[in-house]
């Protein structure tokens, strides 16, 4: 079997190892456009800031190591053409054409840096992040920078926004919604990092879209919504993530609203071919519709679902929660399921409660406050959490993922039994704590 | 309605303070031994260690804070009769005896440290710890102390060990089984901990019973099975808790095999008579049958079922599965559920696996390793998960905690969502590792 993967991320070469552990004849090719594979895109901020030493440190393996695995991985190739109907496609390295055929290929064609259409978005100075030579380019400008904008504050805005105040940058974030991590957390949960990332010293622009980005050759200043204008040594885009989807449409790949359908085997509307990434649509757990799941661990977690399909095995990709942790300075923040204004869009009535709880026995030293926020619909049903702290917040969501994935009510969770130690919990533990109280809503 | 509460623990002053929250108007009455109340005997050891300044600390309440709730609490007293056909208890204070009728009663009696018949268990210097003038003893000889005994490797006896420890005594752990905390963990991730105990300087001595204390007036040595005698300028006997029976046995409530029968209300064979915390029987979730739960967390949660019942309202304890966790100098450790041996003891044909994995990204700094055991029955049905780390062990036992309540199998954990910063955690969560380990036993 002849297994082509276009895309070398963490969906495509995870698919590729995942493949070699279940088929040890597979001819197993990669082909991608960087000039690395299996490296930890969401690490850059921390090579940025200098907690991580180096990029090298961030590339978990090398093209060799595949070879020693007997996966052939192409690097700084690009496919152009993908013809279905012969099973066969078209790369370019280094200036040559090759061709190629495959008995299953796999789309792991991830996505582009989405850059608004405006103004100045050439010039230099002005940067996206999302491969490790981007990272690079920061890196290096950042040196001789004084002033940072980085816009568009979901996680890695804000990851790259507090790292470049640690180079001592003076760092402004900007988002054109009314609050920060819009897509997972409720405003009030969301005030509450705005707060810490401005007593950091980061400022903070909230509910202005960037319009214009000005200077004279390399980047000066950025314009927003109501005309204010900051002016910035340099710009970093984090407004999102687009879909690739050229090749999946040239090869008549069913697309959806934002990218490529599969069903839950990771197979496309063509035969023979899969996908897995940033590039395709998720089933969303609650409301079983589709959605887009621009999480690393959502690749790899596809990537194994896609190996099974492929080499014969049963395999089911379940719906997504995403689950989100992220960790800026002291303050570890995360999040699963709808945030309440998703589920009043989506018709949804949510009771909420908010809790304010300590991370350890309320005597011991160093417990610190955590903010939790349970959402769940008018059954009581769990259908969000967000949890703020300076500790132990990304394992609590991870409980709560169960228990949305398990379709648990704030009844069944209320009383239910956790570890405790003085040093560790409280003796109620505090998701404990925010379960019975929106519980007492339904009274 | 008048509520009389015997034993003013963690499961008794709960309770009174849950049945404030759920009628505003029950004469409630809590009578306790104990010169304190809502004190956390958990917290003993970090006194001792200096961790916690100072005893005061843990006391989270006093009895005049009840008052304000109008909560009585009478304070070193001893209910002497209890008359359930009457409903009448009598009880001495300062010498005198008093008597009082009951609408409810919550029989809260706890346990007391089991003393092992041996020779020289009256000798000065030999101590147990339940309450905090046991813990003022130990603190004050320890003062002149250069070794310690400390006998019965639970979570007491190694919290207290580590204590002494951190005081600069020279300490001994011993136990009488081949491997410290038997209840909760196996062999071979006891052993861990117990390396590490070693490290840091404490001797641990296993598989011997203690058989006798020497000394003349004050202990000097502690002598064991195998005829070794080490020598000690104290001992402190953690060798269990025996659950106080004599107020439910005279008001002729069923007794199992180690303490009180109540049902899911919390409620015992006599009507109108409850009990609560460690002097009841809980049902064990997996196989259903009885067994002991001495946690904090459990009575704390039977505090509230039991004020549910007592209040007239919806009310079930659901049974347990004794989740643990503690953390010694820098090692976390947790359990929940079955170990390898109480699952083959109890017929089940334990199917495990144990993994090593990271607490974050590889590359991040200061990854730290994890150990995590998952013990599955023959239809890879998770009934046990041991973890051991320096970091995030409690709400991983959590999450297991939730998977075996759902009665989940290794299969269903396999590929589940988790949260992912590299900062945090690693791409693919150290349990779904694991799990994704045990499950390949089934192929």
């Amino acid at each position: 079997m002849k297994v082509i993967i276009v895309g070398g991320g963490a969906g495509g070469i995870s698919a590729a190892s995942n493949i070699r552990k279940l088929d040890k004849n597979a001819e197993i090719t990669v082909i991608t456009r960087d000039n690395n594979v299996a490296y930890s895109p969401c690490a850059i901020p921390y090579v940025l800031s200098g907690k991580i030493k180096s990029f090298d440190d961030i590339i978990m393996k090398k093209p060799e190591d595949y070879k020693k695995k007997n996966i052939d991985v192409i690097i700084e190739s690009e496919v152009t053409q993908l013809d279905s109907n012969n099973k066969t496609i078209t790369y370019i390295k280094n200036g040559k054409t090759y061709k190629m055929n495959y008995d299953k290929l796999v789309l792991s064609t991830g996505g582009n840096s989405f850059v608004p259409p405006i103004n100045g978005v050439d010039l230099d100075g002005v940067f996206h992040i999302r491969n490790i030579s981007d990272g690079k380019k920061v890196q290096k400008w950042a040196k001789n920078a004084e002033t940072a904008i980085v816009t568009g504050a979901g996680l890695i805005g804000i990851e790259i926004a507090y790292a470049l105040k640690e180079l001592n940058l003076n760092v402004t974030l900007t988002e054109m919604l009314p609050q920060i991590v819009p897509r997972s957390l409720d405003k009030d949960m969301a005030d509450i990092i705005t707060n810490y990332l401005k007593l950091e010293g980061i400022n903070v622009f909230l509910g202005e879209p960037i319009t214009a980005l000005k200077g004279d050759e390399k980047v000066e200043s950025a314009c927003f919504g109501d005309g204010t204008c900051i002016a910035a040594d340099m710009v970093i885009l984090a407004t999102g993530v687009k879909p690739e989807l050229k090749l999946a449409e040239m090869a008549g790949c069913e697309i959806g609203r934002w990218a490529i359908i599969v069903d839950e085997k990771m197979q496309t509307s063509v035969s023979d071919i899969y996908a897995v990434g940033d590039c395709v649509e998720s089933k969303d757990l609650i409301l079983g519709s589709n959605t887009i799941s621009h999480l690393g661990t959502t690749a790899v977690r596809q990537s194994k679902t896609v190996a099974r399909s492929i080499t014969g095995k049963k395999s089911k990709f379940k719906p997504v929660l995403n689950s989100m942790v992220s960790k800026v300075g002291k303050l570890e923040f995360g999040a699963v399921g709808y945030t309440t204004s998703f589920a009043q869009q989506n018709n949804i009535k949510p009771v909420v409660e908010k809790v304010e709880a300590l991370t350890r026995a309320r005597y011991y030293p160093n417990a610190k406050p955590m903010d939790i926020k349970i959402i769940c619909d008018s059954n009581g049903k769990i259908i969000g959490c967000q949890i703020i702290s300076e500790e132990r917040v990304a394992e609590r969501i991870d409980t709560m993922t169960l228990a949305i994935t398990e379709g648990l009510t704030c009844f069944d969770l209320s009383n239910m039994e956790f570890s405790y130690a003085p040093t560790r919990t409280m003796v109620t533990d505090p998701l404990v704590i925010a379960v019975e109280e929106v519980s007492k809503k339904f009274n």
